[in-house]
């Protein structure tokens, strides 16, 4: 029994004991008509996702080498060779969208299951605005590219259009694909999907370094006229532009950036979502979009979030101006965004404990169903902090240790700590708010799939309860149906409806803990659409930081920086899209 | 309902009907004290882990910032505050691991559950060898504090007495608590669980950038005495030694240290493990350890695996004598390397992908069961070979680019890629093998929970066949017990048994296909042995390649090395370890 042990499932059916005098070509013909069966049919799921993802990750590491040669300015690799490489991704992935789409018009036949999670409509929405960003990105370097055809490679003209075709069609396959849950011939789709996100994390990638060369190039220009060093700016071409506008082109190009990078992040994030769905078989209690709440008096949180935008776009505004002036106005500019700073993050620190505190007294219980988005989102939300908490604890040890004083020492110090303080807090607000159950739902028909950590050990087993109910009791019926037999205790869960004296002497009432959580998500959006803008166009007074300078070394403080503020841009975008979902939720 | 319809599970067992004239005052304790209680006691799991996780990251990147100001080799950090700061968090870790123990020793009432698949007996084994090294290593540190004591501060004196005693308890903790998963007191102990895999990785940290500093110092001086470079080492410490024995520590220490970094890198993932077990409900179907295959006949694997170790010590011996000699020698001991890493990594692929091959033609089923240990292991090998991915495909773009044409210019290229592929199928290999269901086992008494995939209705709602049975018929009935009215194919499982003959003319039976896949395994264990000897000791040529300093320059080179190798030492034994796994399971 030992030695012979493997299971023969498939050799069973085929060699019944009559046929076991087949001739050996025969059984050899059998053996790779079955090895190819198994390699191209029965292929296991875990093994082709370990697979694709070696293939993403791989073709990301190309770009990745491609960028630090690029970087290094060597005659070997140019611009060009980069954006062919990403051209050449794009124009794969635009055959593989087509064909997707081509074979999903064909089959017709039954719907395909759909994650209700995955990108939900305002979230494509948004990116729709982005991507139209994005287009226009596009006209300026075709634009930029028409002045300079004659000096320039062919690649910088063909690289903006195919990027236009490619963000058309993604937007397209984005609102009506990207909730598919693919089941069917999956090794196809799991290369496809998997080719997309890795290629729009390189587009990413490739507009994170384009903007950081360009604010080190337009600091390093501030710093020359200040007087502190002496740098000649590289003519970018070998010839003249033909047409008035190239200038005009060329310094849009940079505000238009932030919005391009935070599309490719998001789509990224987006078509992994469906990549973990491939193959993934649907939970139909968990896959129900509740629908939003009712809006409730909003005031305050509106009012306080308008005040912070207005206060950093000021702010912003006011940097801009005065740090290229003399050294003395680009410290009180410094000082300025410091001071600025540790109003906000004392504001958003409170804002979320309170949120979290207002949890605390709800004793309400968390939804523990797989969802795959959901799960990327919290993921994400600790990743992308990473990189400002490196940031913040260098600013903290710098500062602590340095010789040299300027006059911001102590505010920067106090903005590094509690800029770790309040990006701790906000994520366990907005974790605690994805996975809190909905508020609306329990008592309704899904009470039973709904609540599986009180009704644990009956909740998997009892039947979906569709017998014949009378109407008009089912909502108490239902979510009590279950549990018979439970403690005194939880039985209660379900008599909330009744007209107990509920929480009457309590200075608390759930409705205006409802109101509270709407105020401070309101708030703490806005506020991370603020603290997205000032970085987002330019304010990044940490680059000229001398005490981290000293301590660390320019190059290392700056790496630490180029990887550290376009990680913080994405965590506020992701914040601001997570706070939107808990604000329809509360 | 919509406004008021917060849970009140609590109000309602502190406020019946009759006390809703409670005086205000005592409606605030009351409010308090529940705020106290559902912050102590019912504090929901995933908040408590976000909250962890952030704590344990934080140390962590403090950790970071005191390296990244330490190279830098400024006056503010220097390596006491390091030491200081790494010697604090052993301490608290030391304190935990006691009240930890004595907590469990006085509950004493029943045996707390235990995860079959963390820390298997014989990775806990090799751990106690990796702490016995250290252990000598910290030995070595006294002698070199004692030597040296007149003009070295105190804390490196502290600091391996600390380590000391901490190596002894965590290597205790491990082998009785490891499997724990703890159900009590849930908040203490995951923040001492996350505080010890944080300790455990900055320990990691600090031994890779105390061994890098070592090597490039190392090289430095070679290219001096070679005449590339002028650099004059900085003298250690600003007086003699007192006793005789200080160089003969120091150059010992450097032995030491490969294993030192393992010891702490494994741990940390073992201590992972046991965090994210906190509060798990385990599945007791896949909570059983399989025991281990009977030995087959195993001839070709381990001499081929001897034969490449041996080749391996044979290529760092002479490597190691001739890299030092003039720079012919050098460039005839890289090429050295080269030819013997294209015949190893060929030859891994090959043993790799044959035992892809097998696998497709068994068409045996995948194991999808919760297991984070598991889990854990194809994530770390993923995520570890991208080190080596990024700096073999710099590898190939600067080979593939550079005017620049070393003797070994085109074997350097066969290698990187040979490595990329290598890495692949190799991970394809230990991913599909740990994720298959265990052969021995179908039929024995654990039938239905061990094939989930194809009694997956029934799989989960079958209690445990726990009846009078005829013991003589159990294997084979169990198996079947299950299995009543589904379809024919399916009952021809069971029937393995009986004496049909099966696969008789076929060219390979699975008795010698397992007796090929561990012969596999075994060699591709004793290559990664290998592999993990050569940079471990110092052979690690890319640090010299022209092509790819030409190209990155010097300093991004050396630093995607400095993150690439320590990776790659910890990918080689990793999948040594999970190679012993796969080997104990096929």
């Amino acid at each position: 029994m030992v030695e012979h042990s493997g299971l023969d499932i498939m050799f069973l059916n085929k060699y019944s004991p009559g046929s076991s005098s087949t001739s050996s070509s025969e059984a050899e013909n059998k053996f790779f008509s079955k090895l190819k069966m198994s390699l191209i049919k029965k292929y296991p799921q875990k093994n082709a996702e370990t697979l694709s993802a070696q293939y993403g990750t791989n073709l990301l590491l190309i770009g990745v080498s491609l960028m630090l040669a690029l970087a290094q300015r060597g005659p070997a690799v140019k611009e060009e060779h980069l954006l062919t490489f990403i051209t050449v991704l794009m124009l794969v992935q635009l055959v593989w969208m087509l064909c997707y789409m081509i074979r999903r018009e064909r089959e017709r036949s039954p719907v395909p299951e759909r994650d209700a999670h995955a990108g939900t409509r305002w979230i494509r929405g948004g990116l729709t605005m982005l991507a139209l960003l994005s287009l226009i990105m596009d006209a300026f370097r075709i634009g930029h590219f028409v002045g300079y055809h004659s000096c320039v490679s062919a690649v910088l003209g063909v690289y903006p259009i195919i990027h236009a075709l490619h963000t058309i069609s993604q937007v397209h396959f984005l609102w009506f694909h990207i909730k598919d849950v693919i089941k069917k011939y999956e090794t196809f789709e799991r290369f496809g999907v998997i080719h997309a996100v890795f290629t729009n994390l390189l587009l990413w990638c490739n507009g994170v370094m384009s903007e950081a060369e360009h604010f080190l190039n337009n600091q390093r220009r501030r710093l020359t006229a200040l007087g502190y060093t002496n740098y000649t700016p590289e003519p970018e071409h070998n010839c003249n532009c033909s047409t008035s506008m190239c200038s005009m082109f060329t310094s849009s190009l940079y505000y238009l950036y932030p919005f391009n990078i935070e599309y490719h992040i998001f789509v990224s994030a987006m078509l992994f979502v469906m990549w973990k769905n491939i193959g993934r078989t649907l939970d139909h209690h968990n896959n129900r979009k509740r629908p939003s709440t009712r809006t409730s008096i909003l005031l305050l949180g509106p009012i306080l979030g308008l005040l912070a935008l207005a206060s950093s776009i000021t702010v912003l505004v006011v940097y801009l101006i005065h740090v290229e002036k003399s050294s003395q106005t680009r410290e009180a500019a410094v000082s300025m965004f410091y001071c600025y700073g540790v109003v906000m993050m004392a504001c958003m620190c409170g804002a979320s404990g309170t949120g979290l505190l207002i949890y605390r007294l709800e004793d309400w219980p968390m939804d523990t169903g797989k969802n795959p988005s959901r799960q990327l989102d919290s993921e994400l939300l600790m990743g992308s902090s990473l990189g400002s908490w490196l940031m913040s604890w260098c600013s903290v040890l710098a500062v602590g240790a340095s010789q040299s004083s300027p006059s911001y020492r102590w505010t920067c110090l106090a903005y590094s700590l509690l800029l770790i303080l309040e990006k701790c807090v906000q994520n366990l607000f907005i974790v605690e708010s994805l996975y809190r159950r909905c508020r609306e739902h329990v008592g309704s028909e899904d009470c039973p799939g709904m609540v599986p950590e009180i009704f644990s050990v009956t909740g998997s087993m009892v039947p979906p309860y569709d017998g014949i109910v009378n109407r008009a009791y089912e909502t108490q019926d239902k979510c009590c149906a279950s549990l018979e037999g439970e403690q005194p205790k939880k039985r209660q869960v379900c008599s909330r409806n009744n007209s107990l004296p509920v929480g009457k002497s309590l200075n608390v009432t759930p409705g205006r803990n409802r109101q509270i959580l709407k105020n401070i998500t309101i708030f703490l959006f806005m506020c991370n659409i603020s603290l997205w803008l000032l970085p987002a166009f330019g304010c990044r007074p940490q680059y000229d930081n001398l005490p981290e300078q000293e301590m660390f070394g320019f190059s290392v403080w700056s790496t630490v920086l180029n990887v550290a503020i376009p990680l913080n841009l994405f965590y506020r975008m992701h914040s601001v899209a997570s706070l939107f979902e808990v604000f329809r939720k509360v």
